[in-house]
């Protein structure tokens, strides 16, 4: 709990926004397990500020300099420990913030939590900064599941009330869902890119920020992977998907959609191509019981708008316990969801990597 | 993972459907603690089938025998296990399943991870009766919450297309949420009873089952509850929720509509209210950062439909290796959602003891 | 942490002494294992009370019924839960002992961590009698080893000043710790039972009790088990040696005796024998930087006297709040280790099975 | 497991002898702790070699850089991670060693288990230099407990067959624990340090080392910590130490010898004192039933010779296959014993935190 996740792919991150370093540990890495470094500085690159206009100007490298864990090239088998160097930092826009609380944010629920001793500056460890680790642990976990012949992707399924074409759960191809990764701005139908960043920009220009839903799928995972209960598939995709800020919530399949349906309309008929059993439908987002059953996993998450905003908030100063408006200035996110592919996909493979090797353990007895 | 939850209130659940008994060790209960057996009976019969029209009509007690753990009244400090005999198992209706897969079930996703061996009678331990242990862990939970001034309660949001009344999320009352409990077919608004069960007579008609949703709300939460990323309150909160078999999405506060709306109209503002801080709004359900702000705990969990149904369903014979057709018989809930009521109630009890005692162990070194 | 062991191979155990019933959950047993319960009921014998002359005269059948988890004879992958009902129960002999201490046994200590509300009968949760379910699993994990072709053996090394003659670290061999199972007393030279059993005779004359060393080995482990660190073999083995209530000191290979050595005394050097790298010597006890070596794993562990003995004893009345005597009534091993044997191999059998499970998940994704 | 240690004071370590860095990120800080770094870097120097002529001539500052979760001076609740460069390495001195197996060391077992791909140079991630983040942790749980009131403290028991008084388990002071932390060479009896030095020089001048014995307690630690069988004091007491490579026994009070001894002469007896309830004696090291009972923790730890020796030693060769001999140069302590003193404190600390946080999560929903 709280900064470490899994029993097999063991992540640890730490670090805050304003900090010297943010980084992770992972341990769990089999060794000799080659690591592409391009690859993971390419997915690093997905989620960096500064690089699109939906995003903040803040520009940082997030370049990891990896200290432990990797001899020439590969995996040791040891923790893999990375860093990232905090190089642009400007407190000073964050100084009236220690009192004031950001309505949205962590502000208050980390100060009585915390007694007053988190980091302030810039959001500390609550800091959508703090999800470069995930990112980083996602790329090392999505090289391991491509060796098994799984592939991840996502796009943007809405921003605002525009909504993207929707994945067709049936026959999703890794081929399509590696190519998507390849967008700053991955959309299935491409003719809603320009409303959607007038959406944006529409905020933006009332000092405002805006919401959106990411779709994610994975193809290749083998049916047996999860476990009824506590283990299952959706719990521990979505224990990492809510630990990403910003989501609050999160659909499997038909998702919120089902429970207005039938079964007859929900169950997923199945049936014999070419020898393997399959299903006709992907109502069930390819997990029943808590268990993969061979079908692409399809997932959901809803982001919310970015809550720093230049809007004057109504809100509380704790040093003088009177109510008072806030206008938070300095360089935010108009729309968070381009930026949060990448780490929605980042949850999903770090959830793979654990579920399949939990299910290793066992067997490995047998 | 797989059986167990949790590393303060630590519970870990077994049994199948008609094996000879299910139950649970609950470790982690504070010695000393008075437990109202009473209560515990109340939340399990909520939960027990043959109660309602909506359910199936098989009858079990399901009475608990606590065999350790509790000591004249109070518990022990040591693991309580509580043992529920099966009493009414009737497997012949079952026998057929072996082969056929059932589609919306776990039987072929536990068949391939299992290598056929488990046990295949009423659903095994995929069984929606497994859910049993689950409500009297959150019978437990919700004691030792109640003594801190916690109450939770839930309410049938939707059945199929028809929807009951939002919970206000600003002003959710105790005792309102007490007296949901007291109901079979709690619902904010009465009136909505009748065309919800006229729904489920439909469906039954049809041969057919209904989904729906079920909100779920705590107060007296203190804030700063819960932690950053990996153990954030929604994610503790959903990995239990996602436990609960037929669970397809969980949104916490707006959830996906969330997704829709810009900053100004998703965050809450906050102000003073009798020198205490609070919020105007709750879009965000209580939780911002993974942590409690004190306001009350608000989310909805999706319920698909019972898979179980009399129609005739395409499916594969894995013994002939062939396309087939299926049609179950047996007792089956043609809406699973009151039943369901309780157990979403009893998974964010389970998740609020948790977090609770989670912070409490950071605490009391300082 | 408390009543749970493992992330693999996942054991909860539960109950009182006195109470209705002890038992325990595995979480982890591969699906389609055949479980021999004979085997286990031949272990459990062996830990049983009443069947020599060195142990206590109650009479507990310890017989499991297993409740879930199990199928056609087989395991079904899911929580297998065992009862061990609690027939002979004669609380009567305890009832001073609520507020005179026993000195040597947990009363004190458990009456401040309990507030006073542990069970007070027989040890509670404290007592001996909870090794049972230790035993249970550990010869289910026994099983699931000897499939991998490893066997586990030990023997009494020492009762009080009494010592059996020491294994030889070097070969020593699966048939030979197999016979050694089938002995009530097991011994590498028999002529050590004759003064070993008239040193506990003249305890128990002297009302007073006698401890001793166990000597445990596995053969078969394959080399590369284990973790540097925390997962080291010995860490693992010792947490669940030291789990054993009555052991006080924990020795792998050459143990205490080591640090009175010089280096070219101490490593083992390696050698090819048939193509195989293999040890010279085995001071390190099969085990080096954590992990196996391929060598047999040795281990002694110390067992203390008996704490309840008849003689008169100086204590604490805590109702009284004054100093007093006490002399324990009641039926007490003069010796416990004998019976211990098959606790101290149990507690080796799961850990090796919660490390080699270990070493699978990781390995599953290379 | 591996890498990471405990369920409250979560610690996390990393690093290869001759990597860029080692380091360790601790979870679980109650945030607003005032970090005193000045005496984490005097406990630091105390385990940093090149300072004692017992020890190798490889200097290295270990100067920790903390790079997250202090803020201002103090923890902010978040995880905190600290970086050791590793600014001296000669990796040169080890070539030779990738092949040939070094006797004692962990070469062969990390060898299999991470298939030739671990970092060979230093002894990688099995190198003792990776207890400077355990002594770290140390230093930061030794913090937390002093602000309780419990004091720890160890001495050098035995080097070879030199022994030191023993510490008397009834009446430990907490000054005296102190002031033993302020030697290089801490011992009890001062008359042994020529002798002691002496050993160690004759091992040294004939190419060996020897190993020794290290004596530690704790003080002030209240009843009631820890908790039976798997959460026992010394379940997770030994779990830490027997993670420091080297050790290869472990006891608690009398250990060993308490197998020799008799209920009258191992039991402790208990009596009134100035209204408190206390023992006449401490064979069981403060510990029954797993149990902490108000008495000074004690224990001790043998450490074997350090395997680094000049002297010829028999191994084998993995690239040609084929028996070779070894002389190890470079430089390596003669007896590593002084140098783990700190580090066997600092494995008692940080279990002691955990135990001691653990105990608090439950208590805090009574």
């Amino acid at each position: 709990m709280r900064g470490s996740f899994g029993q097999h792919f063991r992540l640890t991150i730490f670090g805050e926004s304003h900090g010297d370093a943010i980084g992770m540990v992972i341990d769990g890495i089999p060794a000799g397990t080659p690591l592409d470094e391009a690859a993971i500085a390419r997915d690093m690159a997905r989620r960096a500020p500064g690089l699109d206009p939906t995003a903040t100007s803040r520009k940082e490298p997030d370049r990891v300099r990896i200290v432990s864990g990797l001899f020439e090239g590969r995996a040791t088998g040891t923790p893999l420990c990375g860093l990232i160097e905090n190089t642009n930092t400007r407190s000073g826009d964050y100084a009236q913030l220690r009192a004031k609380m950001r309505p949205g944010h962590a502000d208050y629920a980390g100060h009585v939590k915390y007694g007053g001793y988190n980091d302030p500056r810039g959001g500390g460890h609550f800091s959508g900064r703090i999800t470069a680790p995930l990112v980083f642990a996602g790329a090392v976990a999505r090289q391991l599941l491509a060796a098994k012949g799984i592939a991840i992707g996502a796009h943007i399924a809405a921003i605002g009330d525009i909504a993207d074409d929707p994945l067709d759960p049936v026959c999703i191809r890794a081929d399509a869902l590696i190519r998507l990764q390849q967008s700053r701005f991955p959309l299935l139908n491409p003719a809603k890119e320009a409303p959607m960043r007038a959406a944006v920009e529409a905020a933006k220009a009332d000092l405002d920020s805006v919401g959106g839903v990411i779709e994610c799928a994975a193809v290749g995972v083998p049916a047996g992977i999860g476990s009824p209960f506590f283990g299952s598939v959706e719990s521990v995709v979505s224990q990492l998907l809510f630990s990403v800020p910003a989501v609050k919530a999160v659909e499997f399949g038909d998702g919120m959609a089902i429970a207005q349906k039938r079964a007859s309309d929900a169950n997923d008929a199945m049936h014999y191509e070419n020898g393997c059993v399959t299903c006709l439908t992907n109502h069930n987002g390819g997990v029943t019981g808590g268990i993969t059953n061979g079908m692409p996993i399809v997932l959901r998450a809803a982001v919310k708008p970015t809550p720093s905003i230049a809007r004057v908030q109504q809100t509380v100063d704790l040093m003088t316990a009177e109510n008072t408006t806030l206008s938070i200035a300095g360089r935010h996110d108009p729309c968070i969801v381009p930026r949060a592919v990448v780490v929605i996909e980042s949850a999903l493979a770090i959830a793979l990597c654990e579920l399949m090797m939990d299910n290793a353990s066992t067997r490995a007895m047998q």
